[in-house]
């Protein structure tokens, strides 16, 4: 399968964000950079999905669609076959993709002017959007200690207001690739109830994960908090999907489910017919097959990324137990982020996601994206070596 | 081109809301019925559009997608080249299909409790909309003389209850494939203008006009209330793509267009890449000509179902100046609506929408999809006349 990960793509032109709006947004040109930046892959999506979309052409016909359970009936098989995790089909809500899943959340479970809270660093749409929606953000930070973060929640206790209705998790955590325990879900959860808080388990990254680490869905873990709990997932990740904005919501709680659903039918927010196919396509057994290769693969680009960027003097790669979002500290450099990122930008040409906006704790990282051929990954550590060369 | 919209396409279990919803919703049955309610066609796309989501499955991969004018710049193009408007591609919004769209500035524009203007009957759904989203429904009734519907802006000037923040006008008309005048636009827009009111202009139909009709968009017509006027577009009807939930709402008032873009955004309300790169191909040179020949086609099918309806006595198709929705009055019959409706469901097998959806007026009614092969059509008509063969 080493073919379908590793054959070079040229995405520049192709209405890429990651490439086509690199040079604008990071400065790093478009011919000879390297686009490490947001989250999708530069390999094709599984073969079970092309020939879903090749279906449809054959068909010829894009009308109005009735997901007679195609959709939700692959969701509820990945999520019990992948995840030892069982969801009624009713229980899914769509949503345009999980940046909006999290805004509807937003939209429907608080109000303006409510807090919300976050471990950070955490992906950084999380604090965005909160703001967005004219509600305030309680950053609550993790722990770092040694190579992983932990969770400190004597300290996130001391720093609510009083005021927060929602708690958005991220698990796996996007930029730290942490797996969390059962035993440290069960906390979270614990913490969401004791304060009163609705929980977002936004769990996008949970395909991806490394060989000897096993990832628990927040609802297998406690399913004491089932009803305050949304769990958001999607295949946009893992089958490189992100955008057909195809996601869901898992919501067993009827009243909480109903007020999603009434919210988004007064929007009339109805996702797309080819990207639920796709989805629904990529939810099967040949899409399982095609994931495992993928991790296959992503391992390999973690230890050739890890094992270059740790042989620089001054920077630490995170060893990721999941997602394909390689978490780089620059602390040892001595450096300043403006330097550091600078050298990354101007010199190894690199576009990578600055820590700093993944708020506290990511003031000294930059974020790699992995997911791309062996080749790609090779270049980056070359690259980054060359820019840090003084210091070898 | 006869073949691309004559060549008999069974949609049934493709997941069709048209025809796997039939039985369900109306009784008629999968096997044996006509499904000829909702508005979507039954014949592929145009070639170009089909090409285009080949180009993407050749690259394999959906990642996060940046329009770089590609889809705006299609859309500009088009509402010039078809439609003598000229727009900037700045003002360009998009939502996910103008179900959407309409919701969404009833959210923006309007507050709860507000009262909304429609000039029924017209498409179900506004009103259906307004409700959803709490506000009310002032109901104005066009005047109906012989075979064509009327502006009454008189009468409906005397239902306002000064609570009235929106009017949602529907250009082409649907249910009655009503071409509006240059004039008659300018009335509407005083009228919003006069009273206060942000004119949504529905133009969704505009691509699908008869020889002899000319289509005037409302900023066209009516410039002057620009500072007013959202106006909905999308190739979903022409090109048959409603599932692919893609709209314009063109917005040239810059504060109007930032409020908009703001709720948008706080929304994460995306377009999916797929649906912008299936519009943009098809509004194309390609597409105009696809398009045409669609129309010779839909001219055809409406002289074959008019010359078999209004051959039954006391039923009387309603002569289209545009869309492919016929809208067949039953009064002639002297039946109440459950009688002709039962006809028609049952002996007819054929699922049409209710005239009562569509609000005051349409009470002796039933809306008939004629975007099929013609086969489909000449089968309409004889069910019909069996239907009601105890009247001929
Ligand atoms: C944790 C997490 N949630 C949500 C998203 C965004 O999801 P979507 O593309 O569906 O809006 C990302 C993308 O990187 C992510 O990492
Ligand atoms: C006038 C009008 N507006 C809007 C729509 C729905 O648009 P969409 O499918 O993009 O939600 C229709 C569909 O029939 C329509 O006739």
């Amino acid at each position: 399968m080493k073919d379908l990960f590793d054959h070079p793509i040229d995405r520049r032109g192709t209405g890429s964000a990651k490439w086509d709006l690199m040079d604008k947004l990071f400065g790093v040109p478009l011919d000879g950079g390297l686009a490490m930046w947001t989250a999708d892959s530069d390999y094709p999506t599984a073969p079970c999905v092309l020939d879903a979309v090749r279906g449809q052409i054959d068909l010829g016909i894009f009308g109005y669609f009735s997901d007679v359970g195609l959709y939700t009936g692959a969701v509820q098989w990945w999520m019990k076959e992948r995840h030892g995790w069982h969801i009624e089909q009713d229980w899914i809500v769509t949503t345009h993709g999980l940046g909006n899943g999290v805004a509807m959340c937003l939209d429907v479970y608080t109000q303006p002017g409510d807090s919300v809270v976050i471990f950070s660093p955490v992906y950084h749409e999380f604090a965005k959007k909160i703001r967005r929606a004219d509600r305030v953000v309680t950053e609550c930070p993790l722990k770092r200690e040694g190579d992983r973060y932990e969770l400190d929640l004597e300290d996130a206790q001391r720093r609510l207001t009083g005021n927060e209705t929602m708690l958005i998790w991220c698990s796996p955590q996007n930029p730290s690739g942490r797996v969390w325990t059962a035993e440290e879900l069960r906390a979270v959860a614990a913490f969401a109830a004791r304060n009163g808080m609705v929980l977002l388990s936004d769990e996008v990254h949970h395909d991806l994960v490394y060989p000897g680490e096993t990832f628990v869905p927040m609802a297998v873990a406690a399913p004491e908090v089932m009803d305050r709990l949304v769990t958001l997932t999607a295949a946009s990740k893992t089958f490189n999907l992100a955008g057909m904005r195809v996601g869901s919501l898992t919501i067993s709680d009827p009243a909480m489910r109903a007020a999603m659903q009434a919210r988004l039918e007064a929007l009339d927010s109805k996702p797309n017919s080819l990207g639920l196919m796709m989805t629904a396509a990529a939810y099967s057994p040949e899409g399982a097959v095609w994931v495992d290769a993928q991790v296959a693969h992503l391992n390999g680009n973690r230890a050739v990324f890890d094992a270059a960027v740790n042989a620089i003097p001054g920077l630490r790669s995170m060893p990721l137990q999941a997602t394909y979002l390689a978490w780089v500290d620059f602390s040892g450099t001595g450096m300043i982020f403006d330097e550091f990122n600078a050298r990354v930008r101007d010199i190894a040409k690199i576009a990578a996601s600055p820590g700093p906006d993944f708020g506290a704790g990511g003031e000294s990282f930059l974020r790699f994206n992995l997911a791309a051929p062996r080749a790609t990954i090779e270049a980056a550590g070359a690259r980054l070596k060359r820019a840090f060369a003084d210091l070898q």
